[in-house]
């Protein structure tokens, strides 16, 4: 067993770990990372596809008001270029596709509006919460016992059945998971830190830049500027924590520190054994905090084929299996990258297929919506990030109804000197790769505030 | 470490494992039993109090259809006694107790009916579902994407306040959660496995009769009878499995064995780790399966005084800290017990309370419910089933919104040669020791029918 003694211990390296480690460390302190991976990243990852093409296959959009990320990029020579966005989308409703270009569908007018009414309705409601603690909410007992699903599916809050299909599956993809199992107060709060469900549903807003390279990229050169400080391939498997100190152990160190800060997410920290254990309200917290499932499908073309065809590479496809689709090309245009998603209860029976029946499922989805030129990719790959071992689930946890207003207030309190980040503990862009990198650095203040 | 060789590996020496063990090895099958704790039982426990009198502080009482719990016992020379039951309830509302006698409290008649007919729709609900394959029925979706907190704070469904409070302690209770937590679905699938929500709520359904010794003296005998077959203190860390046999590791044994039968709580069973995962539906199920706070709290009295006052020692105290209690005397009548119970959203707080306050707040809330005889009891403890490491909360799992219609099929179906009991997963008698024996046997007949 290697033995360290630190200041600070941070447990996972993804964003909100390395943003945790990287003001510490810019502050003085001495720091050290933690990884069960043997690699940087987390939920981000570069990815070889079957053929040998590297692709961004987790969190690979930044977006508007995602300063933290920006800024990051700028600092570590991290370059991003601009989605593409000159084309319509697809819509596809049972066997036909519409075309659109910008936020507004060219569907049935009915439908339309009460689209727009429902996510109005939703964003007052989620403009009335507070934003660090929206379990204290006038109304937040009775929006914790209801579910999304539960408010979708009736029909006084959304009366036409085109705008319910496009609203589940659009909450279907933000959340891996039937709307069923969301809490509507939950939801709201995702809605609340980004300004509205618009923020999260607007491509033009959520997925305004790719980043040369990859977003992992940038985690690779966060994790380089901390150097020897992060280690990977270790697991924490336990935390013995008390007045004057913690001690992190994993299956080849023994990390003493005066604080630690813990990134992963909820499933793996309830993998973990605390000594003392945490208290009820923390560890009842973390155990209803659970991912869904997500696969993300890449298929690389020799070029954007769609292009020629007017089309952005964008669909919306509730019906099919890869239900929602957005161009990922590089930025020369060579190769052309469409990047799917299969997610929810659809991830879960596509997952338990053999691999040539997902993949024949898959192309036949991206021909629905793009033509017969996307049967052919020269490349392809799926990641199934519920099958991943440090990940369990994509692309974030929810909040069953009843835990925000039970255990809400254990979200981001410290308990004794371990401090919690990561990007559901996030406030404001909870849930994406900016949340991850706020949660943290509002983590590394804490710590730096107890001295 | 130690090496085994056998027909089947039985994971938990709670009723479910060493019924599953007692049928298998009576069937001639080679079954080694790993348990993690230093005893057998698992929710079941014999504790000595502070000053030395042993309790049975976790499954206690046997109830009308139990026809395997009450087997056992007379197969194992185990005595039960009859409840006692010749007294007046009390129902505390705000600072005024009401007694009655037998199932009907003498409330407004208004709160009594509305809570009669709240409780007969919910059975009617109930009476509707697929014993097997509750996810199947008809209006399964509509019933998951609800919740039963949801569904009882509805006036149209319970009219009255004093009704609604009376439901909400009730469903408490049951669930050991705030009732937003429970998918509607899934309540009523418990009230279907006991012919109606009547059965868990009427003591003289479910708590006819107490175990001379304790119900954990079944365990002991059953686990006596199994003898060196049974491991304690082997904690699983891993389950490799295969098509030809699995092999499950602890820390100081491997055993390798034909099938194994898993029967831990979800949470202690999303802790091992397997290899190859469990599939994506069945790891989402056991994640969503989580249990709540229950505190059981025991006072020991010389006698049962309260039976002087004409009182059977029960009390429903929405509004105390220890909001249900039942008497727990020996059969002979000395010493006396009563037993009470801080669960849910106020088990969570109560916990985090110094010990002192915490057992001043129990005995004032018995002192108001059965008068001052109550503040000087001659022993005492606090049972907190959410501090245990190896359950990690009580009384039982519940399934968030969602989560059956989802993953349901997944609750009872082997992952090759991994098979599947506990109370949870039980169809009759869910949540109940008779239903952790049931399902023992049912994964035990699965193993044997497998050949």
């Amino acid at each position: 067993m290697d033995h360290h003694d630190t200041d600070v211990c941070v447990v996972g390296a993804g964003f909100a770990g390395l943003a945790a480690a990287r003001m510490l460390a810019g502050e003085g302190r001495e720091v050290i990372v933690v990884e069960a991976r043997d690699r940087v990243g987390g939920r981000v990852w570069n990815r070889a596809a079957e053929g040998g093409t590297v692709l961004s296959v987790g969190g690979s959009w930044l977006g508007v008001g995602q300063d933290r990320m920006f800024a990051l990029c700028r600092e570590h020579d991290v370059e991003v270029y601009e989605q593409y966005f000159d084309g319509d989308t697809v819509l596809r409703l049972g066997d036909t596709n519409h075309r659109y270009r910008g936020m507004i569908p060219r569907i049935n007018p009915a439908a339309l509006a009460s689209l727009g009414v429902a996510l109005k309705r939703l964003d007052r409601m989620a403009a009335q919460l507070p934003l660090d603690a929206p379990w204290e909410a006038r109304h937040a007992a009775r929006l914790d016992r209801q579910t999304l699903g539960g408010w979708l599916s009736d029909p006084t809050h959304v009366p036409t059945a085109t705008a319910r299909s496009m609203l589940d599956v659009t909450m279907k993809l933000l959340f891996c998971v039937d709307p069923a199992e969301v809490s509507l107060l939950s939801a709201l709060v995702l809605a609340r830190g980004g300004d509205g469900f618009e923020y999260y549903t607007d491509t033009a807003k959520t997925e305004t830049h790719l980043v040369v390279g990859g977003v992992p990229a940038l985690a690779d050169r966060m994790a380089a500027a901390l150097g020897e400080r992060v280690l990977l391939e270790q697991p924490v498997r336990r935390i013995r924590h008390d007045t004057d100190g913690v001690e992190v152990t994993t299956p080849a160190a023994i990390i003493r520190a005066r604080h630690v800060v813990v990134t992963a997410p909820a499933p793996l920290v309830t993998q973990i054994e605390f000594d003392p254990m945490l208290p009820a309200g923390h560890s009842h917290l973390l155990r209803r905090m659970v991912p869904g499932s997500m696969i993300r499908v890449q298929a690389v073309y020799e070029r954007p084929f769609w292009r020629d065809d007017g089309l952005v590479g964008e669909a919306i496809a509730p019906d099919l299996p890869v239900a929602v689709t957005i161009d990922q090309s590089d930025p020369t245009g060579a190769p052309g990258v469409i990047s799917g998603y299969v997610f929810g209860p659809a991830a879960v029976e596509h997952a338990a297929l053999p691999a040539a029946d997902r993949r024949r499922r898959c192309l036949d989805a991206l021909v629905a919506c793009f033509g017969p030129r996307a049967a052919e990719p020269v490349d392809y790959v799926e990641t199934d990030w519920a099958a991943e071992r440090w990940s369990l689930g994509a692309m974030i946890a929810h909040f069953p109804p009843g835990t925000l207003t039970s255990y809400g207030p254990a979200l981001r309190a410290p308990v004794g000197r371990i401090h919690w980040a990561g990007s559901e503990r996030a406030t404001a862009m909870h849930g994406l790769m900016e949340g991850a990198v706020r949660s943290g650095e509002r983590a590394a203040a804490e710590v730096l505030a107890a001295g």
